[in-house]
């Protein structure tokens, strides 16, 4: 993708250290930095930016299959973790403790008053099934109730010793989606119907291919009956898994008491699902879509999709620069783009046109449109586009066209980036999963080397101890079961792992 | 507002027991309700709806000031409060404080890992100057960098010992804007900006008459120069605090280290600002807008504007009634009300008319639609309006109109209830501030009895152990000082309390 003859925005590429490659981007793009706080970080404007576009499309398509939002508690009294735990002794879990409800100056130092000690010390949600199980059971009486459908947008911690940022912190902030059904064909059809609304969100919104599947039993969530997920393809070819949906069967209504009086007048429990996505999916974006320049974020999630760049030289001109730029905005700011109007900024900040037009770079802005005083003299815009930055001689391929001609055409030109970078992230994924390994050590084999991506293998889907064993195997190779796409084809020969007769195929990989 | 012979919706009337009337409303509207988890509440589908309208409107003004939205860490290490603590030995603040990283099963009980302890203790947020100081730090190296203006919608944690929904609850829900400047000048505007702000928002958006003032000295945020705050008057006549702007000097920026380089070369403080609303404003409207059947919603902050319930009898007839009704639907889908698409819902719920209409006075539906098969014969609907509950003979003041006509008015019907809400509320605070009080007898003799509103009092700003000594003599009458506010008319006489020449005139009254 790059030619040895252009010198990159950022200090270090994809190619020569991936992971470094990703903490640049999020550094140099101004979407998130470290907090000072353990496992914490500040999502800063561009970032936060991203995560209220897909907040706000994805709760429209939430809100249009009739779920309703509501707030739970951030703290979750300890005794509701009891229930869970199938056998105290052996339960370790990481979660951030609430104990002391006072800090109190104690010889010069500030600390916990021991006079304020919890009688019950309280768990910082690391997701929320438990309360709203609770909630849930007072809200179903009856089977007019159901379905239940509610989910909420909020920060959970799960504490992490090792985090990445967008990947892997302690706190994030997601939407979970917790739903009561009468039966379990009503609460699987939901599952999938969450399911289906992430790899669409996905594929559409982000421009981030996935695929769809079931988790292997050991990746299940906990208590689930059936976790599905979707994964997306980084460009260093490990999966991220980036969405989840789960069929919970009666379990947690049965731990909860979410009982309902059926239409003969019976008592059932009601069947539960729960599904989310976090700001996880940033960091997937930046991976999928950003290149040895920064971030290039899809027109459908960018903040501002067009960013104005005036070209100023201390002269007389800026102010007729300054007048068509503002005019351009106001036309550009009446278009309509992806069946919303336009979002565009015209950047008055006080430094320089170049540093400033990299910076938008970096932040991947879809289109950034120069304005100088040969611009205005011409009724012209200079336009270049994230997508196509470099031309065919590693220079900058920005665009001299008529200003009318831009305006008129900008939100086909958006919906352009949006194509092609889905387009590009659609090849790559077909381009790296093999389907031709049929034992165990063409597996190992075919991640040796770089950006090695995924494997689908037949196999026989074992359970209990033979999964453990071949989840062991995959370990020692820094390998994991990804899913079993609902869209691959049937197994027809035997098990890579096993040798026994294959019953379906399963996707293998490294992953974040 | 009610006669003896209507019987209301509600089991309790304002007049009866004002506090439980609040609790019913708060209840019986679906709002919200206790969690089982201390000072935790879970906002329920219309209470977090009403919560949405009021993010999304007052998030539009925030950015329209161009303020960038962040998100800052929930945990804050001990040690920030330290640098906050003027002296160690005498500090002692209410705050969940985090101590232990896991939850352990030893010995049959699940209990925070003593191997997990924290070597510094994390307090969960109660407000993020500190932190957010911290990080403005960073960002701040040169006038260019300024203003700086942040802002996070989030949840803060501040243990309370009585709660009591939306009003006062250990965990709510806010947003907090935070501004670094270059001066005082242009911090202090930024102050007043935001004042301006929520006075206007009040007004607006939630037909809620406030008086803008500063707030007396005693009253300040902590380590703030000056604090500024909205107060509104329940229908108990009580002042309830419902958003507050603070200028907070170049205090916080010498604490944090946000320093910058002027024009000139040299190093400078910033001045900082913050500001904020929360869920408490919920609780502003229920006491503001509510009566004896229920909320009454404002239409700009209405989950649903207009709500259809279909009159069914289970008759082949119902299948007219149904698709009428969903065409209906799809006509309001395609009006505009306040310069949005109006909002509409269709209730399918399997319930019955008469407690579905009940469900929808309670929970405060500016306008309720209902069809039968009569109105589809005709071509009309027959509308409530929630303003107007009642006509003259007590009797519901459900009006039959044509289809059409209704259509064609529902716009303006609900800026109607809007301006109807609003009127109420304003003569209602008008006529409940006296002025005419001019020592302290007949100022304590002034909140004797019912609902006794506030007085405005000419009073001489007695600053120290001057103060103290006023603001105990209130609370010995339950009584405190609001604000001055910024269009009271000038002091000329004496102060109330000290009996000195008066330099401004100061709110008093009870308060949530």
């Amino acid at each position: 993708m790059s030619t040895p003859t252009i010198k990159h925005a950022l200090p270090v590429t994809r190619a020569q250290d991936f992971a470094a490659w990703y903490q640049a981007v999020v550094s140099e793009a101004d979407l998130a930095e470290e907090s000072g706080v353990r496992g914490c970080m500040v999502i800063r404007p561009w970032g936060y930016g991203i995560w209220e576009r897909i907040q706000k499309l994805m709760d429209a398509r939430i809100k249009a299959a009739g779920v309703e939002n509501c707030y739970f508690p951030l703290f979750i009294p300890l005794s509701f973790f009891e229930k869970e735990a199938d056998h105290v002794d052996g339960f370790a879990k990481e979660m951030a403790v609430v104990t002391h409800h006072r800090l109190r100056g104690i010889d010069g130092k500030l600390v916990p008053d021991p006079d304020s000690k919890l009688e019950e010390p309280l768990v910082v949600r690391p997701t929320s099934e438990t309360v709203i199980g609770q909630a849930m059971a007072r809200w179903v009486q009856s089977w007019r109730d159901l379905p239940l459908l509610t989910n909420q947008w909020a920060n959970v911690v799960r504490w992490e010793m090792r985090t990445r940022m967008f990947l892997r912190t302690s706190e994030f902030l997601w939407q979970e989606g917790h739903t009561a059904h009468a039966d379990e064909a009503d609460a699987r059809a939901e599952t999938m119907r969450a399911l289906e609304m992430y790899r669409d969100f996905a594929e559409t919104e982000l421009a981030m291919p996935v695929v769809a599947g079931e988790k292997p039993e050991n990746e299940r969530f906990p208590g689930a009956v059936a976790t599905y997920s979707i994964e997306a393809m980084m460009q260093d070819g490990k999966a991220l898994q980036a969405g989840t949906s789960h069929y919970l069967g009666t379990g947690f209504a049965e731990a909860a008491g979410i009982r309902y009086q059926d239409q003969e007048g019976g008592q059932q429990f009601a069947h539960t699902t729960s599904w989310g996505v976090s700001t996880r999916l940033i960091g997937g974006v930046i991976m999928v879509h950003g290149d040895d320049d920064g971030l290039r974020c899809p027109p459908m999630i960018a903040p501002h999709q067009v960013v104005i760049v005036p070209m100023l030289r201390d002269t007389p001109e800026d102010e007729a620069v300054l007048a068509y730029c503002a005019d351009l905005a106001r036309a550009l700011g009446g278009v309509d783009a992806f069946h919303e109007p336009l979002r565009v900024l015209f950047d008055r900040k006080p430094i320089k046109a170049a540093p400033k037009r990299w910076g938008w770079v970096k932040k991947g802005a879809p289109v950034i449109v120069e304005v100088g005083g040969r611009d205005v003299a011409g009724g012209n815009v200079s336009v270049l586009r994230r997508d196509r930055l470099y031309n065919e001689a590693g220079k900058l391929a920005s665009e001299v066209m008529s200003r009318d001609a831009f305006v008129a055409g900008v939100a086909e030109m958006l919906r352009g980036v949006q194509a092609t970078l889905h387009e590009q992230a659609t090849a790559r994924l077909a381009a790296n999963i093999r389907r031709d390994v049929t034992d165990r050590s063409a597996l190992a084999a075919a991640f040796v080397g770089d950006k090695p991506g995924w494997v689908e293998v037949e196999w026989a889907k074992p359970t209990g101890p033979a999964l453990d064993a071949v989840v062991e195997w995959l370990k020692s190779h820094k390998l994991t079961l990804r899913n079993v796409p609902l869209d691959a084809a049937p197994a027809s020969g035997i098990c890579v792992f096993t040798g026994e007769p294959a019953v379906e195929r399963v996707l293998v990989g490294r992953s974040y």
